[in-house]
């Protein structure tokens, strides 16, 4: 059952595995980074690959949010579809069918893209014209990461100067995310290391400068790092998702765990209890994802989920609460990453006070291409 | 762009990143182990969980299987909707309201499901009775793998007692599943693990049918012990499901190795080439599944993905070949784990000799209510 007839109805009867959004905790970590984010000089333009929402993107801008980051094309239309404005995809769009859709998108709403390569600049440059339409677009630097990205210095002022001279492209400035360092050690470390991975790239914003081009915004940051690259001169926007919903693994990275709480859980309830300290829930590789660690319990002391297989998650029962669980329970499991466990999802059911306020659909849900 | 415009074009023209059934290859692996199968004892009730096909439940029925396997009662509904007849779903069917999407589907096809525990078997029986239907029940047994079951033995001969005297449903055997041993050490380690695993069950039926309880059938079995579980005397049906498609964590295993052959892969694009030995491509851990290896190419030597992050894979290039690949080209990845893999998907792109021949829902993807 997931629809209008989940509406008013207590968790209780809401049937599992499914995705639950605790509306007031996450309307408080919206809240709380918009406090956050007026205190320093960098704007929050926030990935929506967290939670793949125009409703929730919509919810961030309201709160004073530039606009949304997303990963893919087709997050890109998902966003559009639901009056989101201003939207950065924060990769490459390679490919004549993809870039056909980017400047189509472009004449309905304002899309900025990343390019690493002239050629694929170029590409969008003249389906633009072709379109009659207008792409920002953002050379991606690499920071230390070693993904995709040009090169901070030369190599990243040749491909700028290239870009800015082309007709139906607008350099928007540079996309530069520190994933190596999001998780990276303590608050301390951390802060060192990104100052560092970002300093060749703000001292390449200043020479394009003193040449006369103008670089609009650099972009970049996660959840981990949101109270580190906010504050750096030189970066105007931070991307972080994952503080919307939080989760197991950055719940354990000191900043974002000492601000915002977990606001979304997987509902499961056990299927099995064979022995004593063993529980089967019906949560699995299908509904959860385990590349960041395993799924926890939040309210229950005494447990461990110490493996998942495609639809089961095995439990090890250690206290005498635990043993309480019995076939039928449900219970509040908190994904290990959120990101990829949204994305397994199709609803949310938004609950408050644990009553069902609205089922809403995760929009960006598959959209890959 | 899938959907019917796909059809009939060029692998070449198709964007990414996608999931394509190579059609000869699923046909020849369908076709071979239906030869193996014909020369055994037990039959074959492939899992579904693979797939999520009605489609391609349908092929491996047309070439002599029982029925179909699956996890979950919401994929049974997108088998039932496909036209498949003869559903056995391997878990615990638990909660009033599934347990009537349960009873009311078994007036409509033959269901067959699970139970571990005298509750929940009676809850299946009364709600059974009071829609009027009849449900297979078979007693799930752990042969090893400790995740649910009862123990061989007193346990399940105490429990299919009383199973056998419930109205409404109808005693069907023992679901025993050796997952703990389906890529385990050689063929001959896992043979003599597998025997010894069942040895306890096959006993359990011997003191059943002694006293007068009719035991039709005990099903069980992974692709990796397909020619073993298969050839146990007192093993009537064996769940395979990898075989269809395989994946590089099976093309490892001895025996599946030898017989089957790659039929799915990843369909992507080179976004990225960053530096002279390395390539990004357009899937990541939203397209493709790391739990049990990562993805690897199929077609080009001396590539090696070192890492999934979202929607990126990381590839380093090693020889000259590789080093070859430039930003837009499409290569074929085999997926390190099928099962998972699919479950990300929404459509497959079913190919043969390059041109698309059909688009085909995975029915059952994010089925798992």
């Amino acid at each position: 059952m997931f629809g209008a007839d989940l509406i008013g109805r207590a968790m209780s009867e809401v049937d599992t595995p499914g995705l639950v959004i605790d509306a007031d905790a996450m309307e408080k970590n919206i809240a709380d980074m918009a406090e956050y984010i007026s205190s320093v000089p960098a704007g929050l333009r926030p990935h929506a690959k967290t939670h793949k929402s125009p409703i929730v993107a919509l919810k961030q801008i309201e709160a004073g949010a530039i606009g949304s980051t997303c990963a893919k094309l087709g997050e890109a239309e998902a966003l559009q579809r639901g009056g989101v404005r201003d939207i950065l995809i924060a990769n490459q769009i390679v490919g004549h069918r993809k870039i056909a859709r980017l400047v189509g998108m472009a004449r309905h709403c304002d899309i900025a893209v990343a390019v690493d390569t002239e050629e694929n600049a170029r590409q969008i440059s003249e389906a633009a014209i072709a379109a009659g339409s207008s792409v920002r677009v953002l050379v991606e630097v690499n920071v230390g990461m070693d993904r995709c990205g040009v090169e901070a210095g030369e190599d990243a002022i040749a491909l700028v100067k290239k870009v800015s001279s082309m007709p139906g492209l607008r350099f928007f400035g540079f996309q530069a995310y520190e994933g190596h360092l999001v998780m990276y050690g303590t608050r301390s470390q951390r802060e060192e290391a990104v100052k560092s991975a970002f300093a060749p790239l703000i001292e390449t914003r200043k020479q394009l400068e003193s040449s006369g081009i103008e670089v609009p915004v650099i972009s970049g940051g996660g959840t981990g790092t949101f109270d580190i690259t906010s504050q750096i001169e030189g970066v105007d926007e931070v991307q972080a998702g994952s503080y919307v919903f939080m989760d197991a693994k950055y719940g354990t990275v000191d900043g974002p765990d000492a601000r915002f709480n977990p606001a979304i859980y997987l509902w499961a309830t056990v299927v099995s209890r064979p022995v004593p300290d063993r529980a089967v829930l019906d949560i699995g590789l299908k509904t959860a994802t385990p590349e960041m660690g395993l799924p926890k319990f939040l309210d229950i002391e005494g447990t461990e989920i110490t493996a998942l297989s495609e639809e089961h998650a095995k439990v090890t029962l250690t206290s005498e609460d635990a043993r309480q669980l019995a076939v039928g329970d449900k219970v509040r499991i908190q994904p290990g990453h959120v990101c990829t466990t949204v994305n397994l999802h199709d609803n949310y059911v938004v609950a408050r006070n644990g009553v069902v306020e609205a089922v809403w659909e995760v929009a960006g849900r598959g959209r890959s291409q």
